[in-house]
């Protein structure tokens, strides 16, 4: 592209990307933000967020994500719709090359690429996220106060999120394929012992099933008898894992565990002048209110850094 | 008070606090918020916050606060005023003391009593606090767009926000007690070389001078000369350290480093079930969206903890 040498070069426009570029542009860095779709990553697509701090009745992670993007504009943040294809982290000029061929170099990369859950891909799961489908129990378990779910998966997180949901939902039936469950087995033992919660094993989802209100129920097949059955319910989470927007990372470069970028509570990775912030990083729970906070971090730290290293 | 165990106990009121607090409230976790004060810690007396996530404009501390206290009793987090003297945190039963002689218990803590910066104790200070007067570069500097400041301070700090506010004042003046520097060599030189920072050393401000409009000037004094004189200021930073607020805290029973406490990236600290996050933990970077990504982390392992130690 050209010879210029950015300060700091921004991967990924969600909450924990737009958050660093409302640091970097405010502190007046040489910063862009290299985004693919439409800003706002995941949250883009989430319906109602209850939880983000600041937002007493709740925001639909569309408005929030808006007003990120207009914040980071006011401080006349650069945004570019790129997409990275490859990138070189190491040594003080990073390389980062576009797919459209060119390259763009700087010194300090911010990594917030996210992170996007497994989906089971059957007919009404797409249409229906955010009305009934979710992958998130934190984020919206608390919508089914008394209402029935299923839960898809059978791994740790989804019988403990199961466990969570009984706490709101009537009934919670978990879905899985196996005839017996991953989780752990005192894990299992707490689900077992839980009267609101139902096991359909050996089984899959086919279809999610809804009308203009949202889900309203859920087609299974049985694996073995290949018998075919329905359930009716208010909503669906699916929690069958996350992956890593990885693609583009140099993993060698970082130390990761499957894609996943550790990072200190600095936001620094292992490879000096790169940091991390948001659902690509190695962590637990993955909310819009900690990948703020860690792209609020990782551009401190990148200030501080290009600061030291001029 | 009572033999009622809590889970959670969270002390302090801040964005931390109340952060952690929409979060346990929401999964209907036994949960008390205990606060001294108002609501909503350092923040409540910030004039304007420009950088945190959300808010476009920019929003006072002061309505960000009350918007998150909103948001955390529509999901009924309890919020109690009382003054905690002393904690024993060891152990699978905590307990919280309060100045009235009672005392609280639970099976996990989420420490977020914040910090507070040094102040110099001198007239107009208090009054012109956020109308001029500041204590964070990062938070306020982009605000004096050619306008003149003075730093007051010697220490790394100091002199590097002094710096860092050239980038958007006309002229910086750093104001400093002893004959030289307590900065290292490599920031004093990097400060000596940039001309719009003028050094006052042997000094001592006085009193910061303002009207209806905000600060216009400071008083000083040359400690060895005892002679007077006066600026005349947008602004006056005041950069001379921030002590956390630990008059509570066991220090013996928490990893810290003078107060302030050591927690890895999911904000548990050195003692089982206890969890910090917020200005009192030890890290680089204060600023309210981190506090709340802080709080948002360690109220979700506590969550884990405690389903994992039922």
């Amino acid at each position: 592209m050209s010879n210029h040498d950015y300060h700091l070069i921004i991967i990924g426009g969600g909450p924990a990307g737009l958050t660093a570029g409302i640091y970097a542009a405010r502190a007046m860095l040489d910063a862009v933000l290299l985004e693919k779709g439409a800003q706002g990553g995941q949250v883009m697509t989430t319906d109602w967020i209850d939880n983000y701090p600041g937002f007493p009745k709740g925001v639909s992670g569309f408005d929030l994500a808006e007003q990120m993007e207009a914040q980071a504009k006011r401080f006349d943040l650069q945004v570019k719709m790129a997409t990275v294809t490859k990138m070189d982290l190491v040594g003080p000029t990073k390389t980062i090359f576009l797919e459209d061929g060119s390259s763009l170099t700087c010194r300090a990369v911010l990594i917030a690429t996210g992170a996007r859950p497994n989906q089971l891909g059957i007919p009404g799961e797409a249409q229906l996220t955010g009305r009934g489908v979710s992958y998130c129990a934190t984020c919206d378990a608390p919508f089914y106060k008394g209402k029935s779910v299923a839960v898809i998966g059978g791994g740790n997180s989804a019988v403990q999120e199961a466990i969570y949901l009984t706490k709101f939902a009537d009934k919670v039936f978990v879905v899985h394929r196996r005839d017996s469950l991953r989780a752990t087995k005192i894990v299992q033992e707490k689900a077992f012992a839980n009267d609101k919660i139902e096991f359909i094993l050996d089984t899959v989802p086919t279809e999610v099933v809804g009308d203009e209100s949202g889900v309203t129920g859920l087609g299974l097949q049985n694996t073995k008898t290949e018998e075919t059955s329905s359930l009716k319910l208010d909503g669906v989470f699916v929690l069958i894992g996350i992956r890593p927007n990885m693609e583009m990372l140099p993993l060698d470069q970082l130390d990761n565990d499957q894609g996943f970028i550790h990072t200190n509570t600095e936001m620094e990775t292992s490879q000096a002048g790169v940091f991390a912030a948001g659902d690509i990083i190695y962590k637990n729970f993955r909310q819009v209110a900690n990948a703020v906070g860690e792209g609020c971090t990782a551009a401190l730290s990148a200030e501080e850094y290009l600061e030291n290293n001029e």
